[in-house]
């Protein structure tokens, strides 16, 4: 068949990550280098916001330099949204309006780059642009901190943050035994990953360095006795202990741990995270002097201890995307299959959306220790390679230096579009 | 005069940094070069209390490697302690048993790691022993991370945690920028610094980036509405913007921000930071999405982004602090002199202890914006130079390879004394 050369349309969905701009990068250094095929690489403004509203940004008009830079950026460099297209039949105005958008800008790929929604979205544009008789290649670039994306070994952006987790979680345990004999013994830290417990389970890597470390896992029903107990005899046996709180953290009823805590003075709903109320605990019944952090967005944009691993695995898997499309195929996601844990080896696979979409992984029971509160060899051989090596941006004058692109809006064609 | 042969000990105290470790390497591999005056380095454990109870630690029995990782460990290697000698007059015992602790180790040189509080001390010790007929030359090396010492341009300490808030502050600046469209506008992230607004402070330097930052120090009493307005104009401008709060932040009436916040469900006292409450007001307020974060120890313990300039400092104090005690200086404390900020120039000052103890040092006016929620250009100049560079620790298997040391106790050879 007779090669056409058409556009390609890029976006950034959902929660942002440290290396999410590097899978941009493979994206668009990869179509630069098929200018047969590959005409204009468009981004959506804020994600798909920018095709719903016709908001395109020429990355055409981006130096080499500039691309280049984005692979040591963190965050999303075109913005990303947290807009979850509704199902087919809820809202089919929507995908029509994305596939007119792509008709009228003579958009030919379609890349997004996201979590589980955002591959559900992508199946859907790729069925319903057939239907509507102009087909659209939709390739979804996997991407979440939280590792609960399935038919993939792991995710882009997660290793990322199991570094930042278990480099802190060494840190600060340091810390805090080194004050512990008339100070802290206890120290919370609240980590990210909703439903699964991937992040915190990469504090338990510190475990092996004589660290002693809880960890709550939302995979595990929050026991209080058992883990006081637990915090109890760590701190007797080692004076100090680390406590590490997923924010998926929950009761037996499903109620987070966050919720059961802290009314302002004037009876609002609860200000702080899990980690207060964990170390409020431990304070009321062991008395025990604690401090805690909430990591919050510190985590997932941590691109200056970023893994090796994960920043190469973001760009490969960007680049490997648009050879998907190059060599045909529409509504697959490129994936990451592991070969062997040590030496590390995988290759880059390929993955039907129409499994992928909306399908979560959450922690294997056999990844989480007997009691509950740590991880497992088998844990820690998954977990290892993927925070290996480190890639730090340049620096100049002590501060990374990140680039914030252009983005140079492209004419619109289409009359104006309401979002719902 | 004859050189006499003596013991040195050395001791950390209060919060532990970063960079501490890089001083004691300094002392140790200072100390180690001098044999034929300087004898065994005696560390407390747990800092100042390792002294009184006569619980040493032989930093002889560490190899020259161990003693060199110190250089690059984060946290107090032989414990630290918060615990402040009362007076000479409210309980003279106590110095009394440090100076016979001394004598029974044939120590004398006294090198002690801290705040405005050890220097305190350190001058006690240097006057009392004289009276009481064993002198001992009192070294004071100095570290906070709160950079309030007077009489030295900068505190070991205080760079790399400026280094780790502007670093993280432009991060997860970067990530509210990508999500501001439909999501969160607002990032709140409280910093340490006690009554003195230094670490808060650097969070300014990321402006010259176009980032929109709202400090909050300490050294201004918190105003509600001009601070709900300067945000509400920062995220029309820019879509969103940053909020920096010192941990010490507060009210005319001089109590914190963080206690007029949250009590938890059985009407304990507040959990809460001062970031939540903060963050809260502003969605009351103007009604902006919200991620708040609070660094807490992994601020000053995160020896993965130390400034170069400040272990480079840590470790040239300590290493002074030997020779001036070689030198036969007494109850003296070496300094940073800066010479010039660009290029940055400084040279190691010493300052009397009788001078130094007790004094804190606060942002001046003129280093704070009019508005009171930013940093003025001089004080720009003044923090450049202190996150200047990098000074990775080596990584093995995707963590830093820090130091856990032998800490092999000294025989004792006294009665046993009780803390009070």
């Amino acid at each position: 068949m007779a090669k056409q050369k058409r556009n390609a349309f890029y976006a950034q969905s959902g929660g942002v990550t440290a290396v999410i701009n590097a899978s941009a990068c493979g994206v668009i250094e990869t179509a630069r280098r098929h200018k047969d095929r590959i005409g204009k690489v468009y981004a959506g403004r804020d994600g798909i916001i920018g095709a719903l509203t016709e908001d395109l940004i020429d990355t055409g008009k981006e130096s080499a330099t500039a691309i280049a830079a984005l692979r040591s950026t963190p965050s999303g460099a075109f913005g990303s949204c947290r807009y979850k297209l509704k199902s087919l039949e809820a809202n089919r105005r929507e995908y029509e309006r994305l596939i007119e958008v792509f008709r009228a800008h003579d958009i030919g790929y379609f890349f997004y780059n996201g979590g589980g929604d955002s591959a559900d979205t992508c199946f859907k544009v790729s069925q319903l642009s057939e239907a509507m008789g102009y087909p659209v290649q939709a390739i979804h670039v996997p991407k979440t901190i939280d590792n609960d994306l399935a038919f993939t070994d792991c995710c882009p952006g997660f290793g990322s943050v199991a570094k930042y987790v278990a480099v802190s979680t060494l840190e600060a345990s340091f810390d805090v035994r080194s004050m512990a004999k008339t100070s802290t013994k206890v120290f919370v830290v609240e980590v990210m990953g909703r439903h699964a417990g991937w992040i915190a389970a990469a504090a338990g890597l510190v475990e092996e360095q004589g660290i002693p470390v809880v960890i709550l896992f939302p995979e595990i029903v929050f026991d209080e006795p058992e883990f006081l107990a637990r915090v109890d005899q760590l701190v007797r046996q080692h004076g100090y202990c680390t406590v590490v709180v997923s924010e998926g953290c929950h009761h037996a009823d499903g109620s987070f741990l966050a919720e059961q805590g802290a009314r302002d003075a004037f009876g609002h709903a609860q200000l702080g995270g899990a980690a207060p109320v964990v170390a409020n605990l431990i304070k009321q019944a062991l008395g025990h002097k604690f401090h805690w952090a909430v990591a919050d967005y510190l985590q997932r944009s941590a691109r200056h201890i970023a893994s090796k691993t994960d920043v190469t695995q973001a760009y490969a898997l960007g680049r490997k995307a648009v050879e998907l499309a190059l060599q045909g195929h529409n509504a697959v996601m490129p994936t990451i299959e592991r070969l062997s844990d040590a030496p590390y080896k995988y290759r880059i696979g390929m993955a039907p959306l129409a499994k992928v979409a909306n399908v979560e992984k959450f922690m294997p029971r056999d990844f989480i220790s007997k009691d509950g509160f740590g991880i497992t060899e088998k844990c820690r051989r998954y977990l290892r390679p993927l925070i290996q090596g480190e890639d730090y941006p340049r620096f100049t004058n002590g501060l990374p230096r990140y680039v914030s692109l252009k983005n140079v809006a492209v004419p619109k064609k289409l009359a104006a579009f309401d979002l719902k």
